[in-house]
């Protein structure tokens, strides 16, 4: 397998090599076999293992562990401890979703603080397949239907190749010790089920069945990109933006048998559930409506309009108290204070405290909403900078504004307000971190 | 379920009414339940069963059972023996290929002579998750996890937006009879382990299960739709049909991101296996080239030519004899003297028989072959037929030649050939028609 790792890191994930890579290390017989392959490699890297206590001595015992094989092996090694129950409990949510907040939180405050290039996570090729199966038993689109990423943004899983026998028969080979894996996922209850109960059936059935598994993934994600290239070819020619709404051109989508799939694809990122409603819209008359949570889509003459909807709700409101480090929903962001302006960019930003009022909060957009642009003098209404910086609709549907007493900080991960930002006055440096 | 049936009809189906329809019916429940459904639907319906006499006595059981329902019902009854066994010894072929051809091979027949519009058969949506399943264990590109498609050409199935559950629920409180199924399915030991020990898993991890994999196949069709509309699309941009070959424009083609995916899109139907190499000849020297079994594809400078390979092998040439009445491989062609010419269409045509020298032959087409369009003086090669009626890539690959003395009588389902047309001095008119 080592030779095989090797050649897959040179050919597939070539920008990996020379770069700071930070392992997460459970513990387990996979994390443990990625530790031992990367060492082998001579990749540069530390591991980082969370610890969030929710099993008494034996969370203590996997700390110990990977703290003791990462000295045998003289690899950096990060621990964080977290108070997991009362975080969930605090914040009404379920621990799995609060662990894997906290994991990823962690890592990605690691990677800004010492410098990581990337996080290696040791998801394998029978993981992959047990998430196509959990999303294929939900109902699913093909987004759900393509498997494990090898890389998303940050996270690289350079196991993916590789199966759960191969991982075993290298721990075997070269005498990996590991713990029990203590799986935190939301979902461990219908993986352990599809693990142990429906895939070894599916394999007596076709003993290759991971090789073809991987051919599958292999040509959904293909046909996934050419339906994306369409959607957007035909986005071009039918739709067009307006200052408040977005308009789609009825006649012209007409000419096109399957106009549901296109409106399905352009929809979808707003929330809409009811998909004969809508399509159903195209033939209404003028002024019928179909709400999603956070917009309407309007018949108008030969048009359907997408509107925002104008107030928000206030469940789509966060509330953010002076001091406060981090916030985890409905995005990540971290507060710091800092004595000087490093690398500012879209995703993080410097602004006065001073000016701030506390609490800030986290909103969608409305209509009506106006800002001052980091470097200009003037104002300018929101809707009109997403038409001039020609803003996709599900852009727009993703936004996130940081507000001082409702006036505008940051559009989150786009552009800075002019109010705020630091000037030969400021006294207190607030940096802000987004990470998406 | 009677009500949803109709609605179905109604909604989904509405040519189906008025118009004459054939039930394939096996004696099992899901056909006894469409029976009914469509016999309290007024739906105008014969029904025929196939008797392939594969289990003795019990087959004619089956039969006599269908025989006496539909006298109950005073519904019209075809019925059909056939010596299935001696049929498969006879081509070398299994039976369960044997018994599918030599079905619809009799269901085409008997909607040609007695004109009934559609053939509906029994299959529903628990066939189509397990039909699924099937697809995916094997490996598959997003053709094979579509599910069973409520119509293909001239088969309707009015039952698959129903389940097993309905069905039997409907079975019970209609009082109606069935034989427990005599399944010829090829697949059947692949179908029962899924069936029995995969499925009721996946349906214990979501009771709605089936009507989640309903939305999942919806969605996927539409991203089909949308992706064949990107391959369509970049095809007519950057590919040109030569007279002999097809020419791929390399530096357009590479404009595209997902480039290997467009490759895999339009050559996948000539037989590619070896997809990396495909896929590397992009960046190879001039000259190197990747074969199928059907097909060449040469790197030539800036170009990728596939051409048909040259000579045709023996074993895609079938002999057809005088008095043969049909043909069911490569493809399903039937013969009958007529008196007179009915209704030609690119699948029927009428050929003087004392003009033919047989045994006719159906191969595939060669570089240089040529014929006379029916209704022209002069000849034509065939690649200059193709390409002036814009033939695409598979729609060449596909194509089949109806051959006499190597004479093209009939290029099927497209273009009849001027020499062998019935004249002022024909005695024999032969009909010729194919079902695609």
């Amino acid at each position: 397998m080592l030779s095989k790792f090797q050649n897959h890191i040179d050919t597939n994930l070539p920008f990996l090599k020379g770069k700071k890579l930070l392992l997460a290390t459970s513990g387990g017989i996979d994390s443990m076999v990625l530790v031992n392959l990367c060492c082998q490699s001579k990749l540069d890297f530390a591991v980082a293992h969370c610890n969030f206590q929710l099993r008494g001595e034996e969370s203590n015992e996997d700390e110990n562990f990977v703290k003791s094989q990462a000295e045998k092996l003289q690899i950096p090694i990060f621990i964080q401890r977290f108070d997991t129950k009362a975080f969930a409990e605090q914040n009404k949510l379920s621990i799995q979703v609060v662990a894997r907040n906290l994991r990823y939180e962690w890592f990605y405050t690691l990677l800004a603080n010492h410098n990581f290039d990337y996080i290696l996570t040791a998801h394998h090729l029978d993981d992959s397949l047990e998430t196509f199966l959990i999303n294929f038993t939900r109902g699913s689109g093909i987004e759900g239907l393509t498997g494990i990423p090898e890389q998303n943004d940050k996270i690289v899983r350079p196991l993916l190749a590789f199966s759960r026998n191969d991982i075993e028969a290298f721990a075997k080979e070269n005498l990996i010790t590991w713990r029990e894996d203590s799986s935190n996922a939301s979902d461990k209850y219908l993986r352990n089920k599809l693990r142990h109960d429906v895939i070894p059936i599916l394999k007596e059935l076709n003993p290759s069945l991971l090789s073809s598994f991987e051919n599958t993934i292999t040509h959904l994600k293909q046909t996934q990109s050419l339906a994306q290239d369409a959607a957007n070819n035909l986005y071009q020619k039918v739709v067009s933006e307006e200052e408040n709404h977005t308009v789609i051109d009825i006649p012209n989508l007409l000419k096109y048998r399957n106009y549901k799939a296109y409106l399905f694809e352009w929809l979808q990122p707003f929330g809409f559930a009811d998909w004969s409603s809508v399509y159903d819209l195209i033939k209404a008359q003028s002024g019928k409506q179909v709400l999603s949570n956070t917009h309407i889509l309007l018949k108008n003459r030969d048009s359907l309009l997408l509107f925002p909807k104008q107030n928000t709700t206030s469940d789509e409101m966060f509330w953010i108290q002076k001091g406060q480090t981090e916030v985890k929903i409905p995005l990540k962001l971290s507060f710091c204070n800092v004595s000087d302006i490093s690398l500012q960019s879209t995703n993080v930003i410097f602004v006065d405290e001073d000016l701030l009022q506390f609490p800030l909060t986290l909103r969608r957009w409305q209509e009506g909403d106006i800002f001052q642009p980091f470097g200009m003098t003037g104002k300018k209404k929101l809707s009109k900078y997403f038409k001039d910086e020609k803003f996709s609709l599900p852009e727009k549907a993703n936004i996130w504004l940081l507000c001082s007493d409702d006036k505008i900080v940051w559009i989150v991960g786009k552009r800075q307000d002019e109010r705020f930002k630091i000037t030969a006055n400021t006294t207190k440096i607030l940096k802000i971190n987004y990470t998406n």
